[in-house]
């Protein structure tokens, strides 16, 4: 049936994919593939690959990151109207997203670039970094009443929210490091300080020292954590 | 081998579970199944009975949920016991937990309870009722910019969390429903709430309506979000 499904595949370790997102895989027609221009290949088309038909057709969506609003808008348009024309071909369209569809991904501004043609939607969801994370190290991440806080993003509302939640979430942390660094320091949490990347894979980096994040480089998929 | 899975098994859609849960269940030699006495049967164990041997040993430990807290203690201390009994015979023990094992979850102070005896210890995370929920209604958590806080109780940093953050999820929100009414009136949020109960399971229920906080009773996994 034509429809587009949005599926999280998990944080990137092969084995956190929900029995639900293969259910939907096995059956698509199509696979739509997000790719950046910072990334070589594309993790979750690694990950869905032994789930999906042979010869099964894939459409690749360039999302490029890009400064200018304006053209990043104008692409998202054109990559919505490529997954509109195979559901009017009576296709179903399975496009696949790290982590969770509904949190920070590629998939919602699909979902606000789609909302005029009513096309059926259905999102499976998926593990999230910052979980993965959390059970890779056995590391709650809240227990009976503290309060978990997640951002992406740095700026005077995350200053606010480090001091009244126990637990701080900092996904897509390679692009504000300096600046969590720095709150750190201002805040002395300096130990309760936790930053994993590519979590899952072969890649995968753990660091328990905030000094990573000035000296350091890491990929776009890393997350840090302070847990006070 | 001897060692403690803390399993997650999802908000309770049958189909939610990873694969990587499956791959630790089927290997397990015993099943630990939390039961609080709020619940009849056990959500956790029906979802994973279709992947665990037929006929393993299981392990009821029961969590009651009352309010004196030295009394709690000493339960878990004789829960904790009872696994550490089972990994001390050399047995692999799967700790099956709804949602995601480091959020909220009983697995967290069965970790503190063990920590001295240096059990080994895997966690494999799962999804969260939030992320069902929003899947489900396809709607975002966090786009962009937006910050998500998440909790489980009702205080006065509550209160300033809200005014914070852009989205905010409330876990296991019938024991403060009221509380959560009066600040979605003094904030003037009243287009802005969502609550499902029983995520995915046949007894779900969806309301967009924040006079359900003060009318109707709801289960112990009810999820109510702002979406501001």
């Amino acid at each position: 049936m034509a429809k587009l499904y949005g599926v999280g595949v998990g944080p990137g370790d092969k084995e956190l994919i929900t029995v639900k997102a293969i259910e939907v895989l096995k059956k698509a027609d199509i696979i739509a593939i997000p790719e950046s221009n910072n990334e070589k290949g594309s993790t979750a088309y690694e990950i869905v690959k032994p789930y999906i038909k042979e010869n099964i057709e894939t459409l690749t969506l360039t999302f490029p990151m890009i400064k200018d609003e304006k053209e990043k808008e104008s692409i998202r348009e054109k990559n919505a109207l490529l997954i509109k024309q195979k559901i009017d071909e009576g296709k179903s369209v399975c496009f696949i997203t790290l982590g969770d569809p509904m949190l920070y991904s590629t998939f919602i501004y699909l979902l606000q670039n789609l909302k005029q043609y009513n096309i059926e939607v259905e999102t499976i969801p998926g593990i999230t970094s910052f979980s993965a994370m959390a059970s890779l190290l056995n590391m709650p991440l809240t227990i009976q009443k503290e309060k978990l806080t997640i951002v992406c993003s740095f700026d005077e509302y995350v200053k606010q929210l480090v001091k009244l939640s126990d637990t701080i979430v900092f996904m897509k942390v390679s692009s504000y490091r300096e600046k969590l660094y720095d709150l750190i320091i201002e805040n002395n949490l300096l130990n309760s300080f936790i930053l994993v990347s590519n979590v899952g894979k072969e890649n995968q980096i753990v660091s328990l020292n905030p000094e990573d994040l000035k000296n350091s480089d890491f990929s776009y998929f890393t997350t840090a954590i302070i847990k006070k």
